[in-house]
């Protein structure tokens, strides 16, 4: 396949769907209920983009013979084992024995390792406490892979029948920066394999069977290799389009192209964009500010907004006004309309984006107000209804979304409708913008 | 021990700690990123709190051989091996097939599940959809657990070995049904075992490796069936304690008290507590109300306090303060000490969690400043650095805490630490005040 990572800066074209990887977790806490297991999660998906087909995964407790045992069945069965987990400087950190019992070599400490673990501690001042020198230990023969988020290194070693073991640290960040920076290029630098392309399109505030039903009613308008994945999520769905074959890049882009003129402004943007991100985009563009007033939303749409790196370039900031008292003194919103339409209203709604456009100096208005219950629910507005407001300075309005019973995805959803709105409201400004010109 | 559940209603001395089970769940979804996989996460909590020990999970391919080999290397290693998923009515649910084969029998079409089923269907006034009979074949000798929520039963089977083989669907409130009203039941029926206990230490602000010396130092006071577990969070780490034998339940409470006479006010709660759901109990508790002020955090500081149900009771709201000018308009933050001093130094983070405290009229005000990264480090003001206020009607105070140099990490870092200085600082209150009366 054509990569066109910028991550991976890799452009050629080779073909992974006839390798196979198996992925093992080790942790005790994995094994109790007290953990979900996300690394399994984030491993498959990354290894299931590239091609690359997962034919199981396995969480062992933190036990030296169980790791061993699953690292041999692995390579038995596996091009690419993934181990993550048990690589810490505590004694029940045991993934570094099991990979050298497994090889047959002993551990050595390598020095270099030591070292950065040093000058990482010197830095905050600091010596390196006992017991964390453990993490420079490494099995004969393995390749070190470096750590750009902690301590323990990733290890990679190619056995002499051919499978790759990777043992990769259990602590997320950690582990998907050692995979994306070092595993991900050394599995795509293999040759000759038919070529595959992959895409995901992003679509937000319509669901899996309505997207379906779209792509569906076009189905004989595309490529006759194209296969689709749905994966649903909080307030909306994203369809992973795959083509092997010839060509598989230049068909990809066909038949992006037309899955977008069907679904129109529905798709939000492709593989990573956020709806967060491709708002900041749309602000930035157009040398715009933000700022938010949230009720039900508790200050999440102000933390999806300010994850984005460079964010401060546009978002002022914003109020969470969780009571009445707050909407009124700090965002202006007047009594009447509180004790006459309540505060989850069409009218609190306008004068809180407004208010806090007004108060922040800020191009755009954004405002929430619901009932993320469990409870605050009555007949007329039941748990889960939401009135969104937008104002600039040359409209405003507020409409009205209904969820479900659940509080946490109540807010979920609840902030990610307001990102959409404001997306949907930016892109019509921008082509009226363009239209005037 | 003593089970003392609620749901199950049982209170006899059992011990399961020599029973140990596999979890095996069956579907190319959980292999390709699309789908979290909550049921292992559940059985496996509910095994444990019943004292069986997980010996590992697995997620195979919808694959009859992978099927197969899963339930024989399960009843191999294991008193218990339950399989969810498979069990659908399409051509890809597989279970069945693989568990007729793995014992050595054919399939059968149960009449009475097949009538269950027809008589669901008549009920919706609807005839069986084609296909859907699949769910009433049984492999013979296998027992049907009935399912309150769906169509396809649970299969139990006994082999002769002595291990179980239990087959449940892949749908999460189908699968808990069953498992909870059959399963649960048939394994608390084995009797003459061993007690087990077991509690979950959540530490904040200190990490792994100093909490581990703390422990280690007191070591020869400690049970010595004790078992230590230290599962690192993102800003500190929760310490699992575990004893086996003769009264686990008194021993294990003997080894809480003590390991928190060591690590005093790190320990912030046990099992399912978390930073906000203490500080908003010790909130209500002495009646207090709280509003926040925060920059770097981007509003997630009060993100995490309305996560927790009933929030509205203590939560007023706060500002989200991105900008300078926000910080002086809304908070009344003087231009002086933003000249002088910074936005994100201590002068600043008293005035806003003065300031906030101030404009919001609430009892306690909180604040945070500082730089997130990527950009915006300075040699005296490196990325990561984080200034943390609080405001009470009897002090204030601000301060410094130095993160590292990912953003997310930052934000999650800062959020979790503002959190926890303000559970501190009240904790601190309601012992002076106590002291007073």
């Amino acid at each position: 396949m054509i990569i066109n990572h910028g991550r991976y800066n890799i452009n050629k074209r080779i073909d992974l769907a006839s390798f196979n990887a198996s992925i093992v977790t080790v942790g005790d806490e994995l094994l109790i209920g007290q953990v979900v297991n996300t690394n399994a999660v984030y491993l498959a998906g990354e290894l299931t983009r590239i091609g690359i087909t997962v034919s199981y995964t396995m969480t062992v407790q933190d036990d030296v013979h169980a790791i061993t045992a699953a690292i041999q069945d692995g390579v038995k069965q596996c091009d690419l084992t993934i181990v993550t987990g048990g690589l810490g400087p505590t004694p029940d950190d045991l993934t570094r024995e099991a990979a050298a019992r497994f090889a047959g070599v002993s551990l050595y400490t390598d020095p270099n390792i030591l070292e950065a673990l040093q000058h990482r501690f010197a830095l905050l001042g600091r010596s390196v406490p006992h017991g964390s020198e453990r993490v420079a230990s490494v099995p004969e023969g393995f390749e070190t892979l470096s750590n750009a988020k902690g301590t323990a290194p990733g290890l990679l070693h190619q056995t002499d029948q051919g499978p790759l073991v990777v043992l990769l640290p259990g602590v997320p960040h950690e582990m998907k920066s050692i995979f994306s920076h070092h595993v991900i290029p050394r599995i795509l630098q293999s040759e000759g394999r038919q070529a595959m392309a992959q895409r995901t399109l992003n679509v937000a505030g319509i669901g899996e069977t309505v997207v379906q039903q779209h792509i569906d009613s076009i189905t004989d308008q595309l490529d006759t290799d194209l296969k689709i994945a749905y994966l649903p999520g909080i307030y909306g769905v994203r369809v992973r389009l795959t083509i092997q074959g010839e060509d598989a890049e230049l068909r990809i882009c066909q038949v992006e192209r037309r899955v977008q003129q069907q679904l129109g402004e529905a798709i939000f943007g492709c593989d990573e964009d956020s709806l967060q991100s491709v708002l900041g985009n749309l602000l930035r563009d157009q040398s715009m500010t933000i700022a938010v007033a949230e009720s039900c939303t508790g200050g999440s749409v102000l933390d999806h907004l300010t994850n984005v790196p460079g964010s401060s370039d546009y978002v002022l900031g914003g109020v969470v006004a969780y009571s009445n008292s707050i909407k009124k003194h700090q965002l202006g919103v007047n009594r009447d309309a509180l004790d006459q339409f309540g505060a989850v209203s069409e009218s609190v709604a306008l004068q809180m984006a407004e208010g806090v456009r007004d108060r922040f100096g800020s191009d755009v208005g954004l405002s929430v107000t619901g009932i993320s219950g469990p409870s605050g629910g009555s007949p007329e507005k039941p748990v889960g209804l939401v009135w969104i407001g937008y104002a600039d300075q040359h409209s405003s309005w507020a409409v009205k979304r209904q969820f479900g019973n659940d509080r946490a995805m109540n807010k979920a959803k609840s902030a990610l409708a307001v990102l959409d709105l404001a997306r949907k409201a930016l892109l019509k400004r921008n082509k009226e913008h363009r239209g005037i010109q």
